[in-house]
């Protein structure tokens, strides 16, 4: 309830500071015979991690995750797995700036409104570093999904005024590219578009994307726990999102009926739509077309022009932000968007096992 | 987890069919000592009424309240609120083609492959008029709420391509207009508007905005639980909305961090923002400002057009829908999203109350 | 988490209170396609109404439930069940006493500390009434699991000093024997003892036991959900519970290991244990065997002596309980413990489905 | 819900195995400010450590804490806490016996129907080891309910048939006694009785018990969270409880009324009940004395005689138990019952200052 966990059946809690000693996640619920190493997780922690262009920060960062329980002999038992990532390269330095004055666009005035005061280092808790454990945690959901013949892909939509042509999608770009765009061409335009802005010692904000394949239809609650709006959470959490969109999103507030319903047809033999405005999910349960979800991200709030704040003192002051920031954020988020999905998708999966009667006939009585 | 349920601490469950005998929400979790009688409550379910004007459904529904348990001599026990709503109006009709066909953009094929089967009368759970649970509830929070100093309003941002203008912002015409425009002159024209869709026998969407005023800093829970990421849940949870923004929502994508930054400045000794392009959260914590959200909501899916689709033995098939349908779903919505908005934000608050050591001994050893 | 809900995903809600217009509870979660009438539930309640004897209270109860929503067409539809029963024969009297005095063994002063105020008519939320929403909802959970083969049956174990010999069981006692012992020859010693008890215008207590037959292994959760641990939560949240035994219970604290281990054996290609000392649980999780849970019922606090109190004013007092009060309470919440025992079985069979990757692979890709 | 929680505002989730490299336990939702350090802790961790006399085994264990996030500047930041202690000691040394077989008494059978396989070095997550998390988030909590004006005390009562005599209770000899009785002269009593048991390679069982001082009444929630249901479930959790008695406990069964009601008195003013045969709690509800909590552990099931049990081919066969085994599990179990007591009070406690209106208009608008 205090925030850091998230799942019902599928269960994580992330914990950990951006320069404390380590960070992490637990996951409680995952189910036992899972095979699992750290590989596996490691492989998702890499795409959060800063590049070498010239679009991302210089920091070196080496996410190395440790398993430190819930799996033997190569698979998980059931009992919770913690994962555990060292702050290796977090050297902290000099925060007195920070510690003494508002951010624009960060958390440290509202931290401080709610606890009394803050880790500032490298923003504690609230810092972006914090999503290092959804990532590892969506990393294993990620490869349950798999097993169940789901696939979660999430890339860059757009980058400032560059966007990424869907006619060109290619997917093996998205993890290739420096921007995560699944379109070589817009990537190209965007990393230009962002050095200009690094000149410019300015940041931008972009959209980012996520497609669910493969889901089965009927997954997802009625009322409150409808699957888009718990997708709508999960894209929410991550920091510097302010706008969520399932399927045609805001662009339906200004369409007609005629247009935007989709209608059923059958397919060799299997119900389909012939067109998917609604993103997959109806009545907030899915209809077995492909998921779409879309979230738009804000631009770094760090950024290295002065800015006018206020000091912990209460008075007006100016601030320059030191660092290593990146000139946008979703490049790196990208990743985190598609854990979070599919823990989404996970537990609800999970969760609806036991709707219907003659399914735990099946299972207590087969 | 089955899905009517929302809330930690301010718990509802919601029950009840369009076209049962009755439905309703329990509430726990209430603060004890509130004065709640009836007509607080009914107060709110009027707005979701159905008019008299040409823009709504002729249906006559009288949702009359009834208190049948947790108030005890005009004030609140602290244990369950039933709030009932007998279904009086609901004239089961002829049902045959909804039970037999898979409406396109309702909820009828995904229920079926979620449950099974389903109550086809009216739409059953996934009716519109489920939320009539959710608005007795909602009006027991925004009661709460005023007491605490803090004012939710939600009202119609636009139908169709009929925006409102906010510097004509009325507050009064909210409740007055048959649009629930805070604008007049664009509730003309939005009436106007829809007379055309009616004519042709079509639907539109729209979009609804709620804003907080008077939110105490510091509300909401850092990582899952932040206050921005519960609204967009609550507010994604109504049916039809496909999108929801915080603040200045999708634009932020499209902007540079010196644009888009608050800077914060003192004004009397207190601590504001100079800008609220955030929307009065950062870091997922209320901030102090007014609390902004956007809910885009697609065209009634119900229109009078024949439309392609699917029957329950797999073939293909036209359907013609009858029954009485609004030709928008918003006027009537902007309560609902108002009352989401209100139970979201109440359970934050009372959540918040354990957050610090301070309160804590304050609180028992005073 | 204001205490009137139970479950997680079979969860109930109750709520009412003695002398208010209707109790109940809604259920979320239950699985669709369940056969459900009145008369299955109504079954159940019955055996919670006040008898004929000279052991039970003369109060005329008719509680006749009534299910508002959830199902249709005679099969629960996987959406809330609202279970309603109206209090009619609660015609409220005379409670200037109660309302002014702290009753001795009652939750009127704690309620009071805790609330501020408190629905004093017949106890309001903490009379035993509370439980008919319990036992309407355990009716339903009783229901599932006799399709999955589980078996739950409580009975009276021991009245005052009188108690049933095992050895004499006879399940058909307990629905017919008016303090529902399953041995004849004890239900007519204790009935005798309650007629002297009743002339000493006093009360006694006892101990009510329940079995769980037909159960899978595997069920339950290690640490915190054990099974053993979530069945003494249920057993102690009745009113007037005191202490829960599972197995040999106090025994095993004055026992050698050699004597309370139960080894394993095999019979018929099954593997089972030679006795069971445990209860049909180790480590939380069942092990396919009989479990076994005892409650211990504290007297009837409502006795006609004259008794020493404070009022609501601070001041000692005399207090002279008047109203019609059983001798007695178990008899009449044995089916409370059996309901609130299958509820606590079922959900944990239902969390139990998610467990283990083959059974995902199975359900989703069958 | 995977049962590795617990706690609803001050939450924790324990992780880690008997032998895997790690184990610990994450809080989330530990209030801000609480000054904490890892000898805080660590103190308590030192009261689960097997001792040197001859009533414990021999094993060398080391349990050092660290505090690896949620604690900045010696304060707590009111983020997750995580708490981790390496496993040093535990030499993986020849397991192939417990592997292949089930042991009596232990979970090896019920974890392997549950999850297909299991971890059996050293009992995996079954091992009295995992309550090691507990303990080290219980200290946290003790720390928290000190600063309240809350005690939480917890002693043996019993070791077979040895009994501590309450008449002469001392606090000190708790924390000095081998075995954690509050009188010396049982305790030079049960120490001579165990040399005898483990002379016999047999165990025994026992009873621990807990006081609750200083608890201010109104705390607990009625029907389901009754305080006295969770204290139930929160000793039951604890492996080898198999009964929990509050107040007196099994006593009142056989109780008349007028025995077994705490009359209410006045005493300086303040309203106290004249006996506590109640234990402190009623309707579930602290009524302000003390709270009393008893918890029947049964024997060691690790004995080093001969058992017949089955192994995993399911074949009857002998097993030898090897390894160094307490013959009792009551002296280092009570801290687990303190820790468990205290976690539940203290979220009570949280859980109660939203209960009322009044303390609501307090909080936000003094």
């Amino acid at each position: 309830m205090a925030g850091s966990s998230y799942g019902t059946v599928f269960r994580i809690t992330t914990w950990g500071e951006s320069h404390g000693k380590a960070l992490g996640v637990v996951i409680d619920g995952c189910p036992a015979g899972l095979e699992l190493e750290e590989s596996h997780i490691q492989r998702y922690l890499d795409r959060r991690r800063p590049g070498v262009s010239a679009i991302s920060t210089p920091r070196r960062e080496n996410d190395a995750v440790e398993i430190l329980s819930g799996v033997f002999e190569g698979r998980t038992t059931g009992t919770p797995i913690l994962l555990m990532i060292r702050n290796t390269s977090q050297i902290s330095g000099d925060y007195s700036e920070i510690a003494a004055c508002y951010r624009p666009g960060h958390a440290d005035y509202t931290f401080d409104q709610k606890y009394g005061f803050r880790d500032y280092r490298g923003g504690g808790r609230s810092s972006g570093r914090e999503t290092a454990g959804r990532v590892a945690a969506g990393a294993v959901a990620c490869r349950i999904l798999e097993q169940l013949g789901v696939n979660v892909c999430a890339y860059t939509r757009s980058i400032g005024p560059v966007e990424a042509d869907m006619n060109r999608f290619d997917r093996a770009a998205i993890l290739s590219t420096p921007t995560a765009m699944p379109d070589r061409t817009a990537d190209e335009a965007a990393v230009r578009y962002l050095e200009e802005i690094k000149k410019a010692t300015d940041s931008v904000g972009g959209c980012m994307e996520c497609m669910i394949d493969g889901m089965p239809a009927g997954i997802g609650d009625p009322v409150f726990e409808k699957l888009d709006a718990n997708l709508a959470k999960a894209a929410m959490s991550i920091g510097a999102v302010k706008a969520v969109e399932i399927g045609d999103g805001c662009l339906v507030s200004s369409r007609r009926g005629s247009e935007n319903n989709d209608g059923f047809c059958v397919s060799d033999g299997r119900i389909l739509k012939s067109s998917n405005h609604a993103g997959g999910i109806l009545g907030g349960i899915s209809d077995g077309d492909r998921i779409v979800i879309r979230a738009h991200v804000k631009p770094t709030p760090s950024i290295y022009l002065t800015q006018r704040t206020v000091n912990t003192d209460g008075q007006e002051t100016d601030i320059n932000i030191k660092g290593r920031h990146d000139p946008v954020i979703v490049p790196r988020a990208v990743v985190v968007l598609e854990c979070m999905t599919a823990l989404t998708v996970l537990d609800a999966m999970m969760i609806n096992m036991s709707a219907r009667m003659d399914s735990l006939i099946d299972f207590y009585r087969k």
